[in-house]
């Protein structure tokens, strides 16, 4: 790929463009060029919106141009989603008329052995310095400018920014985030990434001030110096998760054949990755749940945990996985076993876990961890499980993150009422907390380095 | 545990009750005793039930009688909701009146080191002949009979049984199961498992013609040589699926301070299971998902899979994951590749994953199934990745599984609205679907013996 190096591109003008062409914007609802529209002003977009179609007036209550040179006004940025063919001509006019930046959603370029056409399409672009993101893409969300040039419809805004060489993965995973109500902050489809790569947009949400982590699905690195270069000045500023599809040998074919990646050798990626300091996970769950965690919590030095259940099966398995993981469940010192044990009723399991049991009220956890924060100061993390419909779960957290300096974190597992409330509070309000304990012990492994 | 080591029960007249009483039913919708009844009448329970409670003259519209003596009517299963120090007593007047079962919920014996409490109880149940599930824990409940005497209220049948000491895992994955759309056969929270034990349920779900497969937790086996004798007879009938809590040191001692189980070394327990014939898992998702898959597919020789997707990226960590796991996913034939590309448009990736790209609709996943069972008679499953709202998904998979013989099981990652609902569309009608391409591809692994 040594033809397409290049320089760090800038994509500041690109993500808060303040005004936007969707050329093939389409009257009809069964079309992508009507849905992207719709999306676009249904995510609350402020700057004006040209709809870019020959044949039709007005789409969507705003009134469109036969072509970009039409609006015979600024455009910032573009969205391309017309037979892909035509797309290097508009890339043309648009370099023409000042664009900054394409999004280029239409398909039929090197994923299906249309070299040429693909660098057509690069031609336009470095001719007239518009920054081009796909083709073949499923397009760019950046909630902060309230811009959405992609599918579904996502406008939660939060921490976690997604840059994915599956538009699938990162569409599914935005869509977690905004139904668990920690939102993003960005999301983008690379595509063929025959201009912008995951590089330079790892160095734009590196230093986007509404992003806390990055998460990324790559099937290859375009620029090995370039990822290099960049993902070591990022990784001192915020957390980056990756995760590598085509790691084994049939899974790197299918790679290399799904965005014409070269996927590369499993072990030099992962030392890769470990020499600039991003985190590696190995499934779409443990890059969401990774990238959650580490939204909130600083990575800091420390194995032990202590686990606080009203499940008692939950809790061992909860220590199962943290032992296996090299976590240290330490059991508690005379002292703090006494002090809970004179506080806590009788059927209380006075221990690590310590099972609270399923008559628990929220505020037995409060109550179990300033205790434990006073008599275990060598505690490094608390994991809380709520086995049971317990109300007040969020509330009681909340006061503890306040009083104590130890990273909470928590597991809902139940699927009632109570929990489903509760599961999205504790998220929403920076309490990161996960379905299963085995899920919420990784995540615990996520943030303690000792 | 050996002094309590005791022949199989037959436990038929138990789930068949024609008859309930609740013992400790409230007349305060914040107590248990009141839920439990209100979920027993809720569950649609056929037979009469009686309320117990001293204090009332009626519960939620049922005439209630002061004790199980002043019924004056036949009583097969009663359930117990009243402290612990009065079970003893209510089961030795249950047994006088031809009680056959007990659901003992009250908690108060060994779990908090009254042994002797304990003993009373299961002294007064071998007096008079009364089974007794429990005590301290979160109940039964068998749809085939509406028997719901647990919490909280699950009343889609289904062919999954649940038997576990810990309520929280069997509530938790029963309500998994409600959502999803595939029901249960039963639960059984094992509480102390003074009496009835798990070897007891195994066999008696293992006969029961509701049940496809049973899923258990469990700390510790209650004894040895009754587990490994039901388990081998049951496992020849239908699966059974196993996940261990303490398996590690540290978990270990949690279990046995859960449940006062002697949990026993983990390679024991491992040698075991195989030599009975039963899965074993190694978290709660994979209890469920493993459960769920062989409900429905015999597990079958062969490892060869062949995946098709919408998502390239989604089938590209299928790929990383099947071969991770030892199956096989081979390239196509030539006659195979040649004869999908000319059916299918130019930019479907033709190969395995066979990636008909994000634009298809359900039908070509049909078309291409049905080809390749032609082209491609040794492969020995189908994993089909909706990565896209692809409606008639379910109507498509449905057809296929009439017209071929290899199991098909289906990833939908997507959370949007059409997702949804064929999500649990699929699961309902029996194409064990799942949220995640990494988690499908072990429900493959599950199936698959080669």
């Amino acid at each position: 790929m040594s033809d397409n190096k290049q320089e760090l591109r800038d994509l500041n003008l690109l993500f808060n463009a303040r005004s936007v062409a969707i050329v093939g914007a389409s009257t009809n609802p069964e079309k992508l060029g009507y849905e992207i529209l719709n999306n676009l002003i249904n995510m609350g977009y402020e700057g004006p919106i040209y709809p870019i179609n020959p044949k039709a007036d007005e789409i969507l209550g705003l009134k469109a141009y036969p072509s970009l040179s039409d609006v015979g006004r600024p455009i910032d940025l573009i969205g391309v989603i017309i037979p892909g063919k035509f797309a290097p001509g508009v890339i043309e006019e648009a370099g023409k008329l000042g664009v900054k930046g394409a999004v280029v959603i239409s398909g039929g370029f090197r994923e299906i052995g249309n070299d040429d056409l693909e660098s057509a399409l690069v031609d336009a672009a470095r001719l007239g310095g518009v920054g081009i993101i796909g083709p073949n893409c499923q397009g760019i969300n950046y909630p902060a400018n309230k811009l959405c040039i992609s599918w579904p419809l996502i406008k939660q805004a939060g921490g976690l920014a997604l840059i994915s060489q599956s538009g699938t993965i990162a569409a599914a995973l935005a869509d977690r985030a905004e139904k668990e109500g920690i939102g993003i902050s960005g999301l983008v489809a690379l595509g063929n990434r025959c201009d912008i790569d995951e590089s330079d947009l790892i160095n734009f949400f590196g230093a986007d001030p509404s992003t806390d982590v990055i998460a990324v699905y790559l099937e290859g690195i375009r620029d090995g110096e370039k990822f290099m270069e960049v993902g070591r000045r990022v990784a001192r500023e915020k957390p980056v998760v990756v995760l590598k599809g085509g790691r084994t040998e049939r899974g790197r074919k299918a790679a290399e054949s799904h965005t014409r990646s070269i996927a590369g050798r499993g072990e030099i990626f992962d030392a890769a990755l470990r020499k600039i300091g991003f985190e590696k996970v190995e499934s779409i769950d443990a890059l969401y749940d990774c990238a959650k965690v580490l939204a909130v919590e600083k990575k800091r030095p420390g194995r032990r945990v202590q686990v606080i259940t009203s499940s008692g099966g939950s809790g061992i398995v909860a220590v199962d996985v943290l032992e296996e993981l090299g976590l240290d469940v330490a059991p508690l010192s005379k002292g703090a076993s006494a002090r809970l044990t004179e506080v806590f009723p009788s059927h209380c399991v006075v221990g690590n876990p310590l099972d609270l049991t399923g008559d628990t009220p929220a505020e037995r956890y409060k109550e179990a961890v300033l205790a434990l924060a006073e008599e275990e100061p060598e505690i490094d993390l608390y994991l809380l499980i709520f086995g049971d419909p317990i109300p007040r779960a969020t509330e009681n957290c909340l006061e503890l993150k306040k009083a104590i300096d130890r990273p909470i974190i928590a597991c809902y597992i139940g699927g009632g009422e109570v929990e489903e409330v509760e599961f999205k509070k504790l998220n929403e309000n920076k309490v990161p907390t996960f379905p299963t304990p085995e899920r919420t012990a990784r995540a615990a492994r996520s943030i303690l380095t000792g």
